[in-house]
């Protein structure tokens, strides 16, 4: 026998192969998915596999315990300097013998799948744009003088199969020392996108280097920033951070932001370098967290809506604060972080912005198409990212449209009277009984009810300082379903509620929560112009679901997701009552998490990802909310609450108050006054 | 008739048209080369073209009067505001009505050619990287959002069949207000070099912009750096200047420099902060006496010698100072030049250094290639830059060798004990009675001989303060003729010379050319260290070339090219006398001038230009002398003076002179003690 068959298992991948030929080889030649940076030399250990003895009536294949090559000595060294698990082979070591079946574990896996905790998600298969390589280069010869660089590429091109490289200055000036620190082995660090072109090399080590290579998905948000460290091998998420975007002091909301762009000039350039600091800061304080080397950041992906999209690379945004809302550029960029100041990277750092949709419908809404893939549901479903502005998103296998709607910053517990972040001392969670009209809460921090024993105790440090966005939905909500408030969205007086909670504000009436007056709190209320705030907000989302919907010409969604930091808090049942969405079993809502990061992580974990995303952003439709008339139809008659009672038993509770007069045609005007405020 | 035949000069391309066909529509189709940046909206006048009216035989054609449309309002204007030549017609304007005769004059081909003033010289044909292009981009469209960027290259697509753009931030930044101020045309300059891939935009202008771009080819010598300003349209230049290295202080000579490097940490670093100041300011200088917007300057071409290359790119040059002499990259670089702190040209100038040869044979050789071509020589050419060190080519269609030869800085005045560098007040030609022995001279800024009337009024300003490179060979040539200097290169005593210009200095002889010191000059003399220094010069520069033609198998050379400043201030016939080159008839040699500079401009006004020398430079077969025995062999060999005296009826003057005890072995020591001083 000359030969033998080997079988690769989970591939199933198969061929004959001559005695002597290491499992690596044989893996490479049947395009098995091993993993290797050192290229088989036994430094790396990435090409771990495991073989199988015995009988494989599956495989057709008898393996008899002698069908590998004798454990050596390289495999031995790295046992009892790393350890090895029982069993494990290195592949660039073991050589064919006979007959053999070859398991390749997950971790061994080059595009191994990084398996996603929410149910609903698809796996990412990893295949980053930037890897390592270890190569060994010939040294020069004077009677063959070629640049060191040169011969690099040619090693590149001979044990790696890469085509053509680039350096940018940074790294012709490493190179020669590391050259020669490795005696003429070296690690490198290369990035090839989606794009092709030549690979970039973006670090350089002498001799062997383990990485790890790391990658930042950054979610820009209006008012926060939130960071997720990646590691671009198997695209674990190492550690996240947050921080508050600098820019709310130009500026609560973007259109804020852009005004101050308007009436001060430089104040674009001031709002640039402020974003841009936050978050130079913000990659030291999570590489810290990780214990990680900020210079073995390699990419960044960056997501965030079209004017944070703008400030950040810093283009005046004054066209997005007017029609036709016009970006400077739509496209994805892939840039040097350097040259957006990112300077706490990698100095060779490369940057990836998706693509936006629309001048309102930003990267971050793409990044929640990348992550929820509306075009590949079977079922028509229906995306809504709950912030400051609303990103929608509606469609399935045959068609995707996309709009954003101005919910205004209500649901973030903004422009209300009690409202306030989330933070601990929050109120999250109300619950008020139909009968006595008494709530209950909890606040964040505390996993006890307010009427519960020792939720004083456990809630001594922070107080109960004010209610946060879910708070404020759930409040309007259970109002409405104790009959608190009815269905124009008027507080009713103590008489017609029955409760003293229920008192007189100026010429409307509010409802008291909480009163912490007697520790020096504040006293916590439900005021008029709070649900006339979560109308307008509401019924903006609300009618920019049902835009789509009309333009799709259909009646209802087979499903919801919630998107969103606040979306995954946000419940479902009271979001219904409310009519923030259209009606949907209760059972067919579910919370995405923070789509826009997961897209942003998916991107960095697979270049395909980013292909795919810039071609899917070309086919979704975009609907302009501002310019159809049909937007202001849907949102003034969207105002009332609520429009869903026959789906909740609970809401046959719901008490008919006696008719007062009142005036419900402030919701269709206030979206035009308050502009087109956008997050 | 329903079309027309045209017949385009001086291409001879024809074709028939529908009447009504613009001339330009005509000329495109068939390929002609007529210029247009504005697409034929009858604003830039780039394609005037002159019809012929009457019998064109040769094109079997006959021209009535009426062949073209009438003379237009657009064409009237034009002539009003700017003036058109008699006879001229703008080709987006006239139609075709007949049959006729289109003549393109010069400055309406966009591939003109710039004939170059040397005589040898071949023509460039311009086809820079950067040009201007008028387009009028589509409004945004709140119904079909995309991004001003996106529709701009899609107009670019549309109207200038340009595949695929991008663009930094910088344009980014510009494009908006742009493309709104210009009522949505703009003008780009777009860069698209050999090297394939996406347009890169430069510069974006509202409306439309007639230019100029320019262009920067920069020859960074060791000791000056030169400047040649040239708008790319038609490749003339519109101003020179040069500046001093300031690097020199760091060290006269490259090794000094790279010494300077190696003992002090951050030593390259400060020399590459100051050739980086110098080449700012030197852009600068040059733009001022052009009046020219630095802005205008959208890129450059840098040449230089390796050690230059690498402290320019900010690359510690250390490697070059010890065998093998290895270059971190070899390769053309095309770089932004706000990445080498050029701050003074557009920000986003781009920046192209040709190959380096080999580790002593730098981008500057590159360019001498590209500009004498002796890849296309049918004759043997030898290629000589004389400076610090020398650059040598040898080659015809067959073959091209080239090799580096440390000549040292005694060609330059340097070292030199009455050297000085070439500037008023320098003696730059002698010639010495061969009976009398006494020596008459010009001196830089005067063009009397020194035994001219006049001659003292003339030099009054300056005085005589020294010899400089050329001076000393002739003042050596000329003394060996005269019989003052025997072959082996001893001054004679005043007994063996019969002047007493002749006398004694230490154990030696010196000969006295011009004694200033009763003016308060110096006494101006050729001392027997001169002499050896000038021999070491020659014999490295002698067995440089020895070497390359051993390479080829050849004793003779069929013509000889002086490259370089110094190059074409050298006396041939001194040359040759001296030993400096190998024998061949004196009308064989020549001067090419600055090759290097006119081969950076070269580069800068075609990119085909700069693909064909990365390919030549691949194929040049690189020799190195410091290992090659035969070049010390030869350099020995090489240090009489002089081996050429039956080519040179003066020569049959010269006065052999009595032998006395001297030591000429210094000459092949002398290399090696020196080490290898490149420049």
């Amino acid at each position: 026998m000359s030969d033998a068959l080997v079988v690769f298992t989970p591939s199933g991948k198969r061929g004959r192969f001559a005695l002597g030929t290491p499992v690596l080889t044989a893996a490479r030649q049947l395009g098995v998915d091993l993993d290797s940076v050192c290229g088989g030399r036994g430094i790396c250990s990435k090409c771990q596999i495991t073989p199988g003895y015995g009988e494989f009536s599956k495989h057709g294949v008898s393996v008899a315990s002698n069908a590998l090559s004798d454990w050596n000595a390289v495999e031995q060294r790295y046992r009892d300097k790393r350890g090895l698990t029982e069993g494990r082979r290195l592949g660039c070591q073991a050589r064919i013998q006979g007959d053999v079946v070859i398991d390749v574990p997950p971790e061994s896996q080059l595009h191994r799948q990084v398996v996603r905790k929410a149910a609903s998600a698809r796996p990412i298969a990893m295949d980053p744009a930037t890897r390592l390589y270890y190569v060994e280069v010939t040294q020069p010869d004077m009677h063959e003088p070629s640049g060191d660089l040169e011969r690099l590429a040619e090693a590149l091109r001979s044990q790696w199969q890469i085509d053509s490289i680039q350096a940018g200055l940074a790294i012709l000036r490493k190179l020669q020392p590391a050259l020669r620190q490795g005696n003429w082995a070296v690690t490198v660090a290369l990035y090839a996108d989606h794009r092709g072109g030549a690979a970039r090399i973006l670090d350089i080590w002498p001799g062997f280097h383990a990485g790890p290579l790391l990658g930042l998905a950054i979610d820009l948000g209006s008012t926060t920033i939130a960071a997720h460290l990646t590691d671009l091998s198997d695209g674990s998420v190492v550690a996240s951070g947050g921080v508050m975007n600098p820019q709310i002091r130009f500026g609560e909301d973007l259109m804020s932001r852009v005004s101050y762009a308007m009436m001060n000039p430089g104040g674009d350039v001031e709002m640039t370098a402020a974003v841009r600091l936050a978050i130079n800061a913000l990659v030291q304080s999570v590489a810290a967290e990780a214990g990680a080397d900020p210079a073995a950041i390699m990419e960044v992906v960056l997501v965030c809506n079209p004017v944070m999209h703008h400030l950040f690379l810093g283009i005046d945004p004054v066209e997005l604060g007017q029609a036709p809302f016009a970006l400077a550029t739509s496209g994805a960029l892939t840039l040097a972080a350097r040259d957006l100041e990112l300077t706490a990277l990698n100095p060779e750092a490369r940057l990836y912005t998706l693509p936006c949709i629309a001048g309102h419908v930003g990267a971050d809404a793409a990044a929640v198409a990348l992550s929820e893939a509306p075009e590949k549901s079977e079922d028509l479903v229906l995306i809504v990212d709950v912030g400051t502005n609303a990103e929608i998103l509606l469609g399935n296998k045959t068609r995707v449209l996309a709009c954003s709607s101005p919910t205004g910053p209500a649901f973030e517990g903004a422009q209300i009277s009690s409202g306030q972040r989330a933070a601990p001392g929050a109120i999250e969670r109300i619950e008020i009984d139909p009968a006595t009209k008494e709530p209950r809460f909890k606040v964040i921090g505390s996993y006890l009810w307010s009427n519960e024993p020792g939720f004083a105790e456990a809630t001594a440090k922070t107080g109960v300082t004010g209610i946060c966005g879910s708070g404020i939905i759930e409040a309007v909500a259970e109002m409405r379903m104790a009959g608190i408030v009815d269905a124009a969205g008027l507080i009713g007086n103590p008489e017609q509620t029955g409760t003293a909670r229920c008192f007189a504000e100026g010429r409307t009436h509010a409802y008291l929560i909480h009163d912490a007056t007697d520790q020096g709190g504040p006293r916590i209320t439900v005021t008029q112009g709070d649900i006339r705030a979560i109308q307008l907000a509401k019924a903006a989302l609300y009618a920019g679901a049902k835009l789509l919907m009309d333009e799709l010409g259909v009646d209802t969604v087979d499903r919801v997701v919630l998107a969103g930091a606040f979306g995954a808090h946000i419940s479902a049942k009271h979001a219904m009552v409310l009519g923030m969405i259209p009606d949907c079993p209760l059972d067919k809502v579910t919370s995405a998490g923070n789509a826009a990061g997961t897209g942003a992580r998916i991107a960095l974990c697979n270049v395909a990802a980013r292909k795919g995303i810039e071609a899917q952003v070309a086919r979704i439709h975009k609907v302009e909310t501002a310019i159809e008339p049909r937007f202001q139809e849907h949102f003034v008659a969207a105002s009332a609450i609520p429009h869903a009672t026959d789906r909740f038993p609970e809401l046959s509770r719901v008490v008919t108050l006696p008719q007062v007069s009142h005036n419900t045609s402030g919701g269709g005007d206030g979206g035009r006054r308050r502009g087109r405020s956008r997050g």
